[in-house]
């Protein structure tokens, strides 16, 4: 038996498709929508498909934006000759936040996985490797610390190599305010390996 | 500076407001309704108008449906005399699952929260009064066991005693396949307050 009107079963299996969210919140949300104002039910409703109507990949270093070059790769304050290669735009705005990077991105959109069949031609690498044929400086590799990240780093580091260009890779290490105790031994190995005179 | 596309922020505003998803949460969904194809946002996005246009209250539980009474207040196979009072219309599914209940139910769409200001003028507890009017055997209130559910449940009880009709509260206890150990004292001393002889 159907124990909702069947547009709130609908509605709880369209947010239960989005990631992240099962059964149970999907039901939460849903009801949560039927009694939210009509006006916001239509804002929300407007931005999802707004969100995916205007938005496309910058031809430049493909992260997500609505023109054809994005802010960053469109400012001239940027450095245009050291180009950070991340997973995603979500990636992109963390370092982003720091306020310190003044170069480039490259916006991967994934990472080399064998074991869920997404191999060097998935993801933007070709894009990568068309753009390193301009005048480029250096390559830093912000992938992200996971065997996906560290595979697709070593791949990336193989590519680059023969063209010259520098090719470096963010540090691993113990996370700032990181507490030695809670940390495993991969990490505290990184960072033994990883250290630096001071 | 705005690190995403105006359309991905908005989006993800938009999401951040919903119950439950933090800003984190919220641009996970964005960038994924990004990448979705376009026939699932907008059923996505039709799901979320759809539901919030279509479902009402029924006019006899206050349940959410899409017809004038839900299919259950428009059952004659349940005992209409026999009332259930829930808090709200996942609550009503919940029992529902057990196929077990065979009245009707009440759904007071809250619980009386001095702390949050909900008063017994804000949930539906008028109109119960009203249905009590009607030929009712017995009121069971299935409110959650909280404090909030708990003070509703008494306060009901009040309010429906001098009416003559049986008021009974589901038993609180050790839920099955309850490891005692891990059950906190109030429960366990419910559970022995609630003992019945075998």
């Amino acid at each position: 038996m159907d124990y909702y009107s069947s547009h709130i079963t609908r509605l709880i299996e369209e947010f239960s498709k989005l990631p992240g969210i099962g059964a149970k919140s999907a039901g939460r949300l849903a009801f949560h929508v039927v009694n939210m104002p009509m006006e916001q039910v239509k804002e929300l409703s407007c931005a999802i498909v707004s969100a995916k109507e205007n938005v496309k990949y910058c031809k430049e270093c493909f992260t997500l934006t609505d023109k054809e070059l994005c802010p960053i790769c469109n400012s001239d304050k940027r450095n245009h000759k050291e180009i950070m290669v991340v997973e995603n735009t979500r990636d992109l705005a963390a370092y982003e936040k720091t306020n310190k990077f003044e170069g480039v991105y490259h916006v991967l959109h994934g990472a080399i996985s064998p074991m869920l069949g997404i191999g060097p031609n998935d993801i933007k690498l070709k894009e990568l490797m068309e753009r390193l044929r301009g005048d480029v400086d250096e390559v830093i590799i912000a992938t992200n610390s996971s065997l996906e990240g560290e595979t697709t780093a070593m791949y990336i580091s193989k590519l680059v190599k023969p063209t010259g260009i520098k090719v470096t890779r963010i540090a691993s290490g113990v996370p700032v305010g990181g507490d030695l105790e809670y940390i495993d031994e991969v990490t505290l190995l990184r960072a033994l390996e990883g250290r630096t005179e001071i």
